[in-house]
């Protein structure tokens, strides 16, 4: 059983969303631990120590995180000894550590760093890859006689997650029997939640009840998640893949891919096993599909580069579309869209191209052409072919829509012209 | 002082984020009321009574959502009873109401509407005008002699806020004399938290002690929050801006903005308002500045396109870069990158253009220019500006930190060109 406590006053007054509680339950959840409790509390001495001591009485995991920054309201490591009932020593390890990520970057050590390098005396320092400050992991014996485990982790998100992947939730796992849990994540892309709910109910009611499903939507995306839990490893395995294959059957245009990855990621390997290149001719998405492409490591290997042509002079003076053209049919239109990508592809010799024109919002609709109203084109060695979709009334996600429905449109064009080779 | 109860098993999976607790907390700052702790619990009876009476104990306000749904697993009402020894009732208003809803959406009444019209009966129902379950409004007497409210409310977010908004607040505000709180935040850039903690520390220890700081640090962006709390709204806010206009003459050159702006609306706005244009020429960000500038409602007036050159190929044959240039230098120099905001200023007619160049890794970096190595340049109508930085090593933060400092730096040379036509 573990309780997670969050500290920070920014929590409390609305600021920031506690989006690190549910990053820790769910990677708690998929490790085969249950979480119990979270409770989100302020950066104040007694009510750390209040928290701390209730939560100890419950579980026999505690995580906690929030407050252990270099800045003074910054109190979690003095209240952890008084908890404790230990001493700060300074910790040569830790500070060497700090020292070496500061003299890569060019950056002095400060006094404040030298203070973080100081640990409570008791605890089992955890590295901090991303960040000055170490994590804490204490153990405290109960009065029933068993222990329990306390672990202070950094609130910046990204030094917790890198400190919750690679040493905490390994560590708890070599101390603690746990089920055997098993997920499975099909993604799909291009149908909502509630049509995509009434299409696959049939198979949704018929699965074993040791295998649930979770509709975790997003902008444009619909995750299903499979969670099996038995007691071998390997039946589990079997019968949740079992359940994967039917909907595979069911629902194969939906699909495009599994677990955590992206549909970016995807296309970029096709790209690059493929050896073929890509780049975008965007309007709505503003550089958006560009961005998501760039944010996968190695992409320069296929990426060839991008013109946003935000303005109607951009799609006419760089790209070289009529304005004719446009004044005939629109910026928003099967014609400008297919230009936008032939152009592109000319100039930038790319093998792929994707183009966007669309009204992104929250200005710009017309009874003929509301918002939401987007040409996705996709250029290939075979041609262009343009779509038509209507998204929705939000200017955000009717950006990520067009860019993931663009992205997976390529995907499948790559794929479809694959298997043509290969049957040849 | 209020504690948050949230039920719910959704959120102790990780599922559903808790954004109920978060914006629950804001409306309560706003009008006054301090939330001291957010709790977050299964839906299960034992669970439910040890928070309730762990809550009571220590607050005079427990607001609790979640649990109350037509379902099975919402058992808070039982609990409710349970807990403040009592029966449930029918009533008859309540039952009304969802008669009503539901005649005018043209559904019928089942059973089960008829149970959620059962109440507890010494508690105040609380209208839903968008649901079919009623908040619930207890006073218990606590051993001390006062009294503490206990208010039930449904855990679907729009149900809850209404509830909130109409009921919930204006009934707290009769009922207690609450302190004026008054939050100012303030946005810097370019500096890391714990180097900005080092430079105004003199000033952070000379804060009255109903003025308490905050550091928020996202990447590339550390934010500064001031709280005050007392009983004049004219003196506090005089003395909260007092500070604020001390901190902006401590370090005018972090500071871009304040509250709950972003670096992209406020370059907008001033581009909007100066009636002048940015297009961008982008290599390592990839995307990412046109992707930020475009995300901003009405961007069509002042962004006119960019040019992604994330290859060589691209800078050379589109943007028109030397190849002498790009062998002598490399590509992640300042002659490339200023060369490259010269061609997207002349192509595309702007008078404002963002160059970026850098090794945003993991791969491609040399001894001399290691993963990090950033350059920027703003071409203006004066001429062109390039800087050099050196970022770290995480390829997401590398592309937002030179974003953001692309984006300050833009925000600065308009605003100093303002400053110098004011002054002629």
């Amino acid at each position: 059983m573990v309780e997670i406590i969050n500290i920070g006053d920014e929590l409390l007054i609305g600021q920031v969303v506690n989006t690190n509680a549910s990053w820790m339950a769910e990677q708690l959840n998929l490790s085969g631990f249950r979480v119990n409790q979270v409770t989100v509390i302020s950066d104040s001495r007694d009510h750390i120590l209040n928290a701390l001591a209730e939560a100890g009485s419950r579980s026999s995991i505690v995580l906690i995180s929030g407050g252990i920054g270099p800045t003074k309201d910054d109190i979690t490591k003095h209240t952890l000894c008084d908890f404790f009932n230990c001493s700060l020593v300074f910790n040569q390890e830790a500070f060497d550590d700090v020292k070496d990520m500061f003299a890569r970057r060019g950056y002095p050590v400060t006094e404040l760093n030298r203070q973080q390098a100081e640990l409570p005396e008791n605890c089992t320092g955890i590295p901090n890859k991303l960040g000055t400050a170490r994590g804490m992991w204490f153990e405290k014996g109960s009065p029933g006689g068993g222990k329990t485990i306390f672990v202070s982790m950094p609130g910046v998100p990204f030094e917790m997650k890198a400190m919750m992947t690679g040493y905490v939730i390994p560590w708890l796992k070599q101390r603690f029997i746990t089920p055997f849990i098993f997920h499975r994540t099909i993604l799909t892309q291009g149908v909502g939640e509630s049509f995509l709910a009434a299409e696959i109910a049939g198979w949704e009611n018929a699965l074993p009840g040791h295998i649930r499903l979770a509709y975790l939507p997003q902008p444009g995306i619909v995750r299903l998640r499979l969670t099996g839990t038995g007691e071998d490893e390997d039946i589990l395995h079997r019968q949740v893949e079992r359940e994967v294959e039917k909907l595979e059957q069911l629902i194969p245009q939906y699909i495009f891919g599994y677990d955590g990855e992206t549909l970016e990621e995807i296309v970029g390997r096709i790209l690059a096993g493929t050896g073929t290149t890509l780049a975008t001719a965007e309007s709505c998405t503003g550089g958006y599909v560009a961005h998501l492409v760039t944010s996968i490591a190695g992409s320069s290997a296929y990426f060839k580069g991008s013109v946003v042509a935000y303005s109607n002079s951009i799609k006419e003076q760089v790209l070289g579309v009529d304005p004719d053209t446009i004044r005939q049919y629109g910026a928003v239109s099967r014609e400008v869209v297919t230009a936008m990508a032939l152009a592109v592809q000319r100039k930038f010799e790319a093998d792929y191209v994707i183009a966007t024109s669309g009204i992104a919002g929250p200005g710009g609709g017309t009874p003929e052409k509301p918002m939401g109203t987007t040409w996705i084109a996709i250029a290939s060695p075979d041609g262009v072919v343009a779509s038509h979709y209507l998204f929705g009334d939000s200017r955000d996600r009717n950006i990520r829509r067009t860019a993931l429905q663009a992205l997976n449109l390529l995907r499948k064009k790559i794929n479809a012209g694959n298997a043509d080779n290969a049957g040849n």
